[in-house]
Order: structure tokens, then sequence, then C-alpha cells
């Protein structure tokens, strides 16, 4: 067997994000605001999902400072719901789910929306990415390691 | 408010793939499978998860092809759980988790885990990388189009 770097389970970092994000739902409507619907009723439209169950994941992710919401009408005050900076940060992720799908779970089409470089209008794609040599790494190129363990 | 590329939700492919992944135990296990363990009791008494469910998980996992079991002794039959292709492509997703995790939900050591390049010892990242340019690109440098459709 590969060594295993052990850990507390309960420190996990995919654990706590996935704790964060909640559920499939908060997931989904992440992707929509990512895809640039900003307001309750256009989510809310396209997921088909309940008011109550929607307004609760917003509400979520608010107070996870994940969105934020921004006045768009005075009278009545109205919101949209726009990514933060630690909304934005979850963008290899949306984009490494929608890049399996596409490959592994779509119709012949390859999947509905493609991710776009507006400075060349080649399509992105999510990669794990050397922070050195600024190539993208297979996964047998890579070692999970303890941090701060001597290897 | 910005283009919006209007798609049928059934056929998301982010949606389509966490109906494979299923659940939270289901990517827990998958990030034990990636870190290094592949045996039953191993991700079972790391996980601290139910023996049902931790089998109908690798199941799943395994009716979807994203694990494989290898048998690894005979008499009595034990099988060992490994990433397929389809598996190991879920590398960004997994790693975009765990990141994000370390930002932005870890205790002060920044996550307990680090993804290194074996060719060089450095850090890996879940990053959007532009398939021409090859270079890390912002989530305000990309656009979403529907496919095959005139911009």
């Amino acid at each position: 067997m590969p060594a295993y770097p052990e850990f507390d389970p309960s420190a996990c970092s995919v654990a706590r994000t996935l704790d964060v994000l909640g559920d499939t739902w908060s997931i989904l409507v992440l992707r929509d605001v990512f895809l640039g619907a900003h307001r309750f009723d256009q989510i809310q439209e396209h997921l088909g999902i309940a008011r109550n169950v929607l307004a609760a994941r917003l509400k979520r992710l608010v107070e996870h400072r994940v969105l934020e919401k921004r006045l768009y009408e005075e009278h009545p005050p109205r919101f949209e719901y726009h990514l933060t900076r630690k909304g934005l940060d979850l963008q290899p992720v949306l984009l490494g789910l929608m890049q399996w799908g596409d490959r592994y779970a779509a119709d012949a089409s390859g999947g509905p929306v493609v991710l776009e470089h507006r400075a060349c209008g080649h399509p992105v794609r999510a990669v794990a990415m050397c922070e050195a040599c600024h190539e993208a790494v297979s996964p047998r190129q890579t070692a999970a390691q303890a941090r701060n363990q001597p290897r």
C-alpha cells in the first residue's frame, strides 16, 4: 500500500468545505450565480426549487460570506446575490464538477455550457497545477503529505 | 445583468456529476482513496462511518466505474478499492474542495494535508486553466457560453 498521510478526519478541509456548502441545492445555486443568475426569481424558476428551500440556501451562503446581497432597487428594496472573493474561489470546484459531467454524464452534445477565456475565446478547464512549474499535473504525478511532517 | 446562458437544468453537467457522487459520504470515501486508503477496514476506521453505509457507497462508486475492486488476497478473497481513469478525473474537484477548506475553514495550521508535485516537491493547486494559453484564469476572465450557440 502507498504511504497514507494519517490525519484527524474532523480537521479535513474537504469535509469542512462540504459542511459549508451544505447540500446539492447549495452547489446548484452557486452554479447559477457563477453563470450569471443573480436574482431570487431567476434562480428559483431555473432550478424549479421551492421558494422556502431557496431562501434558506441563500441565507446560509450569505451567512458564510460565500454570497453577498446587493441592493438593486430601493422601492421596494430588492437584492441581487453576488459571489464574494470567498465564493469566487470555489471556481475550480464548480468547473471541475461541470467538466466531469460533460465527459462522463452528458448527452452527445457534451454538456450545455462552455466556460471560455474572454481574452482568447478558448475553453477553460479545471486542472491541478504545480505552483512552481505552472504545469498541469496528473494524479499519478502527485503525492499527499501530512503538513509540517518529515517525509 | 450579464448574459446568462439559458439551458435545461436537467442537462446540467454539475447536477449530473452530483447525482453520480450521491452525497457527502461518497466524496469523503473518494478523498480517502485519493490519499491512499484502499481497504474497507482502513476507510471505515478513518471515517468512523457505519459499515453498511460504507458498503453501499463503495458499491455505488464501483457501479458507476469511479472505483474498481482489485483482489489482493485469494483465501479468503479480499479486495482493495482503486480509482479508475474516470475516478482520477475527479482530482480537480477533490483538490478544489481541499484548498478552499484550507483557506477558509481550517485551523491556523492551514489544513492537515498538502498535495505535492512529485517531480519538484512544490504544492499543487486546483485552478481554471485556459486550454490554449495554458494560464490560470480567474472567474472575471471567463465567460459562460451556451455550447454551439452563436455569441
